[in-house]
């Protein structure tokens, strides 16, 4: 029955991940628009095979509410263009130093750090373009527009992904308490996944009280999703990852397995998912693409 | 004559320029906010003595269609932040590795380039939250601040601001051809220059007709500006710019007196404000500060 409904999400989250790229396709500018270099740049990052979980929570979090994916689906595709931004800053020389990306030469490998940074600075900019075009979201108001804009910058700011990003390289090398980790990690990684689901809450339709079991439900969700990560990072196969594997521990990164050890960091994953379910108990079967999701986050292998 | 306007616009100017520096410092994060190194960064840049030529041009446009200038200042502070990021990005090794700029040290000098690509990108980030914030623009209709957004993003991405600087890193040491050298300063600085001007006339309430008129403006405007900037490049103070002069003539870098000589090219700016004189004939008063700025722009020193 468990491998049944795996397979079944298997086969959603494809769809859903074809659905989002198709759109991405459409919507950023071609390889043949001026200047290719960076259009070049831009696409070669956005399509390197990302899961797309985070424009896919903004799907399934606008159903759970009653609203309909096609309608809020630039929405979505902005949070991947933010989340390919952040990729391809982090993997910069000053920043991680990655050579290795989802099995692919990182973007200054193959372009130089100049376009891998104007690269990046466009992705950011052409998220805020999708989320505002006059021509996208006819069916979301123009106030829930706005609300789910100011959310995702809030969330990929200097308070949000920007700021765990800050402190993620500040605090190399260095003694880690607790509360300096789950402040790096709730933002860095959880920020933007929070925002994913509350961003397709808001241009969903969702009332108040939907907004605010959405809103726990990604918080808990994001963080569980960066544990997993670590864990990943710390017993997983480079051929798998397609990234150094182990590398955080040689930087000295700070990582929950470092902090708590592997099964209690898996135990910490699996408890903030099931309170991420608890908060969307009340949902009804509209919810369950959620519901599973956050079941396969403690059960990916990349 | 002619002396008492530019001492009248003068203190308009300065009157602005403290109107958005209020603004701005009241809206960004404060330097003790967390992580405290990231927003020491951002306001090192943004307090570096900028003139605030682009908000107040927004703030201009808005009360030449007749609306009012507080209303539009979190759209002015956006472009602010935005230009902020550009000369913080520009200024970076991998880019044209600049060590000065507006008389002091750039920030990768002072923070490195990981902090300074950071807070670069935060501040990119944070003129979408400004633009969006529930909490401000309240007499602007959403789907104006909509519209306005638009723009905004339109002009500072990859087929604007953004694709600018990546011709003008491409082309370095190359043969340059008059309409590449148009392409990149009316990408790289008039894009964002025409934004300027267009969000505020969007915020502000324009009428199509009146939008259309600023749009032109605005085009002509920003390519004079960029005209003077590189004249002042090939004329200038070191002490009065704050810059290394002389330096994108060093670097081979395209420029209008590279390419025209320095009397064409300053034709060439006086035939561009001519236009942009002509585009807004038809406004009444109220659209007296934009004139002047425009005449302006021709004497300005740095």
């Amino acid at each position: 029955m468990q491998k049944r409904i795996d397979l079944n999400l298997l086969k959603y989250l494809e769809r859903r991940r074809s659905m989002v790229d198709r759109a991405l396709k459409r919507w950023i500018p071609g390889e043949n628009e001026f200047p290719r270099e960076v259009h070049k740049a831009m696409r070669y990052s956005l399509f390197a095979g990302g899961k797309r979980i985070r424009p896919i929570l903004t799907l399934a979090a606008a159903e759970a509410v009653g609203g309909r994916a096609a309608d809020v689906l630039p929405a979505a595709c902005s949070l991947e263009l933010i989340h390919t931004y952040s990729l391809i800053h982090d993997d910069l020389p000053a920043m991680d130093n990655d050579d290795l990306r989802r099995g692919k030469p990182t973007s200054h490998k193959i372009f130089g750090e100049a376009l891998a940074i104007l690269a990046g600075d466009a992705l950011l900019t052409e998220a805020f373009h999708l989320l505002t075009r006059a021509d996208l979201m006819k069916n979301v108001s123009p106030r829930r527009r706005l609300q789910a804009t100011c959310q995702i910058a809030r969330a990929a700011g200097s308070l949000g992904m920007v700021g765990g990003q800050v402190m993620d390289i500040l605090s190399e090398g260095k003694e880690m308490e607790r509360h300096l980790l789950e402040y790096i990690h709730s933002h860095k990684t959880g920020a933007l996944i929070t925002a994913s689901v509350c961003a397709g809450a808001i241009a969903g339709g969702a009332a108040a009280r939907q907004y605010k079991a959405l809103n726990g439900y990604g918080e808990k969700l994001g963080l569980a999703f960066q544990i997993i990560d670590d864990l990943l990072d710390v017993q997983g196969d480079v051929s798998k990852l397609g990234k150094a594997v182990r590398k955080d521990n040689i930087q000295k990164k700070a990582t929950y397995p470092a902090l708590l050890g592997i099964s209690s960091s898996h135990r910490l994953a699996e408890s903030l998912v099931e309170e991420a379910l608890a908060c969307i108990e009340s949902f009804n079967q509209r919810a369950n693409p959620l519901r599973e999701i956050a079941q396969f986050i403690l059960k990916r292998t990349n």
